[in-house]
């Protein structure tokens, strides 16, 4: 179903049963409100005003439109900073981060802690029962921008707890940090610094456990916030909206704890922050990358455990990139059912109507300012009456293809990359394109989660492999590709004993990687046997007597196999990955089909959706008849659909 | 008249005799002093010390040389921070900016202005009626060095004040500003936090209005000196020395309170920081832009409502670009001819000799260190000498094309580039040089002043419209051409009610502009019909019914006219730009002149202006025998002027 | 000799025996320890454990190793700073550096020199007389991590009390700075500002007293540990590890008090920080540009005043660079081997066994983190055979050819560039380099020492000439060549009152630099006469009736001389350096040896080295059976030695 964010708080309340009608003659179902009005529903400690948020929800309910309700923690008020100012985040220099913008607070901070239990509560005693609410989303987009860390004495007191808890004793830290590296002993809790403003590099122990905690401090204050919705709320869903390419903490954990997962999905501004390269964000300017999306809905489905929803669709033109495009006609509908292709249960726009003042004037929505529709207001519409049409989808079933994650593999690189560009979105991109080229669906598995099913199993980067995450290597059925620099780190972020890829992929594969290179560019190496291709960014070199199905061209091990597991010691380049993907397709007994670059497949139970991201058509390859939506000759920026 | 910048607190007594009788054999007549001695004029709070500077005046006086004198306060003395700490301007992060170099103020300091009415009192009081002084520089080049802003707790305490002043009531604040979006809303004006150091991104309501309390508060502190220098000097001009290319005040505000204004030029230095193309940069390394100058000179004449002195003029290599080049022989000559070309009263050099200490010992002077004449010295003397050939200048006339500006356009930009190389300086530097190539002489023109006399009306950017802006442009009898983003904002930084361009321009020009897109580089459109050409940067769908005289190659409109009022929906490049030139001109009966791309012309009453940016030589369209400066065959960096 | 640092306290006591016995074996003969492990041997004021150094000093010495021992003062421990807090450096923008890596202390600290005192006495009278221990460092690369300047209360009345001492009065320190300039005038010492933090440009006078004084309080750091171990530890030397193209202290001031110098070698991770070309980056990104370890070595023999050591040597990939390339085959050896070719006394490899935890996990060892031999380690155990084979090595002679430097140099350039790209890493390895690839050895020559036995002398940059240097360079019989800038400044920073060259050097050459300019890239000028080829970056208008020898093609000077002495009125790109290189050594008689770009020579007494850094053989100029090392055919990366 579709929907939209909408914030009555923004309009003169006789606009408001217009925009309901509005909505619902626009094939709406679900409207997310409220989540950044604390200041107008609290104006004083418990002091609350609920009149208008009351005849919100009524007017929209009248329309039969379902409500997500967002809790407003994001958007703390004057009042409270003044109350309480050391809500205020500090950044890495000591500075206060000023009240002004949003996300102002350090979620380890009590009184937050304090107020969020009292605005929540009173929300969900009040609206929890509430016939047309269907669900929360918890806060809004946790560590939007760099509000995961914090870095004041409330900070660096809960670190403390936290190593406390975790270690004990101040020698059982300094022995897991490897603190006798120069002199760094402490012999008391209270004397752990902060990872940010040492004189030179920083142990990598420590930053990563700092994220570690920061993490469980952000599922602390979901969890709060969630176990006081389920007590006021049965049978609604509990919810957060993600940001796409976000890793500051471990989705996957919070996602243990929500009915379902969300994102909040922004094609054209994620592609100019992604490393791709400058010719592909010219190219895909005004679609995104074929991938951008459908990397992140697959990734958020598994946070989900197998449901989830987009609580924010990009409908037009936004305001936070370097440059904003105006996306191709055609673009939201062909994003909302790509959504919807790959699991989505819901897609809802990001904005009812743009909002003509303050930070994101220039932020479109499914209405102008001046309340006519905009081009995505359109083209949701035309979506509402397909979906309509096509009546309810099917379930999502497994791919054939598993791409094993975890949280850890980006702490580990984002604190040493050791080369410069080696960037773990990039990384995702490329190894989950080799095969979405091919027409090949795939799931984002979280390491240690089974793989039983799975015919092909990837494992672009995964540093520290658990117990749980070896266990489902080992008991794999499916042939398993891991990339270089696996197992390469223990839990402490050590370099394991017996080196990479540590004692339990050793298991597996018997082999030692004796030396690493992070590539300048400029270099290159190219693969050659079994797969050809090129390696850019980083190269190992291994000892093992594994089988070898590539080299490099220096004659050392690119690729070795011992069984069904595989390792390749290098950086693969789109033309190795592609080499590689076929491979595994082989091995797996599935057939590829080649793609142009710029479509893309996806199934959803025994439906096949096929998407045009270019401005050439494309022929479907099934006949006229066939097709659900869409035409044989597949249109720029069009969408088709056939049952399989 | 030619002058000079004269410091003789760095040089030895015995010294000033001599220089002082040299600036006159060199030609030169007016000398400005004063302007950084603080420290030697006062050395505790009220004690005096005149001797000196009694003895410089003297000393210029008796070889009949004008002076201007500046008031000191860009460099107030350590003593006066002793005393006032307060006085020192913090900057972003919250650190105080130290003593040590200049500018180290907070202009709304009350101890700074307490001080400042005792050192320009004694100073008036004691030269105003100095029969030598004809004229005085208030302070030194506001804002340079990012000094119009400052952060600390005066300046939040000041911009309350000033929004109380504005709005009244916090509610009528709230509502301006849009603050019910992320719950920002504050409830007595000492909440409001000062635009720097949020979270994530800051209200633009609340960003411009601290640039106009900003800009109000020079407008004070530019008062609180004219007014205490005109009761003691009276017939004595006051003005301001302003920089090129800074939009951080508003100069036409200012220049309203000054009897004429002026500015410091420097067209080397600034070609690297103005972002035209790399290509540019090098070609014109050693001569500057051909319309880098030019374009100030203009601008700053309107400023002064007709009036300006060239304050600083570069006489050679300088110290603080990025590089510093050697000027290509010929150009301090044309650089000051140029000047008086478009209506400068005086050309003053900075400075008269090359200090070989301190801060600036790599800026050249007319002077050497070792007191022999610079190449640019030279050559201002043979300016001199011309200057009294030719005897005195006449009136400037109106040129045929006006350019509107003002300078809430570029803090709008500023604020809201939406496209990251939106840049105004850029901007206008292209729509002017696409004139001044075709031989057409151009007058800056203050949004909201009449535009009677004016045969074509350029409008670059003008995101907010006021009743005069709209009234001028309602009764211009020439084709008025408004570029992309005219009337896009209200006087609160909102998008209208009626979208862009507003109400009032949709009075002139009945569209509606629907959707616009920043275009990263890389991204192009092409414009063809009555104008072809090319756009980048930015493009805009708008829907209208008005007359359609390009499109761009979807078919959208790219320029629309409503009689003579015509508007532009994107960036134009400089293929664009001609066309579009080339059509106002035809429309205005005015034949173009095609210039090689080295070479402009200038009308100073009935005198025309030539000037040779490049190294080859142009044929000047008259005979020889009617040259009053140069010859038919114009040499490389030469000059030419003939009578009309 | 060849050795290893070796930190026993990372490992358990159990492998001290065996890693002992493996260096020995591996033909190593001396170990650097302890120089991070303060917090180990003193954990309170006054509390020492030497129990773990005691037993890793006998272990050594067990197996006959030689012991250097360091001061561990570059990690003070977290009770020393607990206790006083004031020891750790403040920041430019006033924000304290944290405890939690290494060098956290301001030099300038009572409390430092207090604990610095009492560990080193103790360290000292324990240890100076042991048998094994032939020396000391005294802490670890001062400087490193931008920690010679500190900005604090403690730093700021430090510099007040040295100017006190160099100036004696604040009209002095006003005098000598040019403070009138902007009324910048100081009444006491302690109105003084540390110069970070201004408003604009800062005085350079006192950039660079600050710099003199910091550099100074390292002078006397070193020698407060110095005097400690001297007393204590008769006939050991003591040296300090410097860091390669680092200017941030006056190493020639230091290394008259060292018994020998040393400096930490690591080619690659150098590379991508120096400003060659990024073709130059990837031709030799995994073997250094041939001289950039070469020009290091001869810099610190001079230090050393003829004895050096490489006191770190990288034995593979490191950790610290934006990207980290595993050397080719053979660089360990060629490196050590051209260390000792340049004459260092020692190969010290940084470090023994790969640290599998903490900051360095990824900085490789001679063994592996599983205590196999790296590559690395392999190679280092090769050259102690071909060591012992060769026996001992001859005294290092005189270079034909001199290079003369100052660090004053690095200084002025640093605070008043004038050209962004005047960086003087990149130029004396440019001036090196043109000599080098002539097979023509180089030797470093402080400023004002004896240029008697030299057959040329290259000065690229020394704007202060002190009386001493001016001594040398009159009475030097070969010809010496100045590049320009030389004597462009005083000893207080500003232009000499003749203009540059100054007075001292306008009495070899008379000379005046009428004009200076800072070429941007895109800009340059040929210069054709005795010598051709290009000029960038920087070129002057000099006025003089010396002897023309080439020209600029504006027909300006380029190349003038007086007799012997020669200057250069620009910065010269590699082509017109090698037709100086060649003029002067047809000058002073020596055949130029044409040397591909990827082979270097290198006398030591009458033996000569080559090296090989490119994929290419070379062909040894002397027969197979003349070879001690190597082979006429010299491979890849290999290095021949034969006498001469
Ligand atoms: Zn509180
Ligand atoms: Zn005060
Ligand atoms: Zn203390």
């Amino acid at each position: 179903m579709l929907g939209a964010c909408y914030y009555p708080e923004h309009w003169p309340e006789d606009v408001w049963a217009t925009d309901a009608r509005r909505m619902r003659e626009a094939g709406l179902k679900v409207i997310r409100i409220a989540e950044f009005g604390w200041a107008r529903m609290e104006t004083a400690p418990g002091i609350f005003h609920w009149d208008w948020l009351d005849k919100a929800i009524e007017t929209l309910a009248a329309e039969g439109l379902e409500i997500v309700l967002g809790t407003p923690t994001a958007a703390p008020p004057r009042w409270l900073i003044d109350l309480h100012p050391e809500i205020l985040p500090v950044d890495r220099d000591g500075n206060v981060r000023k009240f002004g913008s949003r996300r102002h607070y350090t979620v380890v901070s009590p009184k937050l802690h304090e107020a969020t239990r009292r605005i929540v509560t009173a929300m969900a005693e009040r609206y929890g029962a509430h016939p047309s609410v269907i669900g929360w989303q918890v806060d809004n987009e946790f560590g939007c921008d760099d509000t995961v860390f914090a870095w004041g004495d409330v900070d660096r007191a809960h670190f403390q707890s936290w190593l406390k808890a975790k270690y004990g004793t101040p020698e059982e830290l300094n022995r897991a940090w490897g603190n006798e590296f120069w002199s760094m002993q402490v012999t008391r809790f209270e004397e752990v610094e902060l990872p940010a403003g040492q004189v030179c590099a920083i142990n990598r122990a420590t930053q990563i456990d700092y994220m570690r905690c920061r993490s469980d401090a952000f599922m602390d204050y979901f969890k709060l916030q969630a176990d006081i919705i389920r007590a006021h709320s049965p049978g609604r869903f509990v919810t957060h909206n993600a940001m796409g390419y976000s890793h500051t903490f471990d989705h996957f954990e919070m996602g243990r704890m929500m009915d379902l997962a969300s994102w909040d999905s922004y094609p054209l501004g994620r592609m100019e922050s992604l490393l791709v390269s400058e010719e592909e964000r010219i190219r895909w300017a005004r679609t995104g990358h074929p991938d951008i999306s459908g990397l992140q809905h697959d990734h958020y489905r598994a946070v989900g455990q197998g449901r989830f929803w987009i609580m924010e669709q990009q409908p037009g033109p936004v305001n936070w990139a370097k440059w904003n495009a105006i996306p191709e006609a055609g673009m939201i509908r062909l994003w909302t059912w790509e959504a919807l292709a790959h699991g989505a249960e819901a897609v809802v726009y990001f904005r009812w109507r743009q909002c003509p003042f303050a930070q994101e004037q220039m932020h479109s929505g499914l209405l102008r300012p001046d309340s006519e529709m905009s081009p995505g207001g359109r083209e949701a519409a035309i979506v509402a009456g397909e979906l309509d049409a096509l009546g309810s989808l099917p379930e999502t079933t497994k791919a054939p293809v598993a791409l094993v994650f975890d949280y850890s593999a980006a702490w580990v690189l984002q604190f040493e990359p050791q080369g410069h560009d080696y960037d773990i979105r990039m990384l995702l991109i490329r190894w989950y394109e080799a095969f979405r080229k091919l027409g090949v669906d795939v799931d984002i598995v979280p390491a240690g989660q089974s793989l039983d099913g799975y015919k092909a199993v990837i494992v672009p980067v995964l540093p520290i492999v658990s117990e749980a995450a070896h266990a489902a290597f080992a008991t794999a059925a499916a042939p398993v590709l891991f990339g270089p620099r696996a197992g390469s780190k223990t839990g402490n972020f050590a370099i394991p004993d017996s080196l990479p890829p540590g004692p339990l992929l050793q298991g597996l594969m018997p082999l030692k990687v004796a030396e690493v290179e992070s590539m300048r560019p400029g270099l290159e190496e190219k693969v050659t046997g079994v797969v050809q291709g090129t390696v850019r960014r980083w190269r190992e070199n291994i000892e093992t007597d594994m089988q070898v199905l590539a080299r490099f061209s220096t004659g050392a091990p690119a690729l070795v196999a011992n069984g069904s597991h595989h390792y390749l010691a290098g950086w693969p380049e789109p033309d190795l990955l592609e080499d590689l993907a076929r491979m595994l397709l082989a091995k797996a007994g599935i057939s590829p089909l080649d793609l142009p670059e710029h479509v893309r497949l996806r199934r959803r139970g025994n439906l096949v959706f096929a998407f045009n991201y270019g401005p050439q058509s494309w022929t479907v390859p099934v006949s006229e008849d066939a097709l659900l939506l869409g035409t044989r000759e597949l249109a720029a920026y069009d969408v088709a659909c056939w049952r399989e």
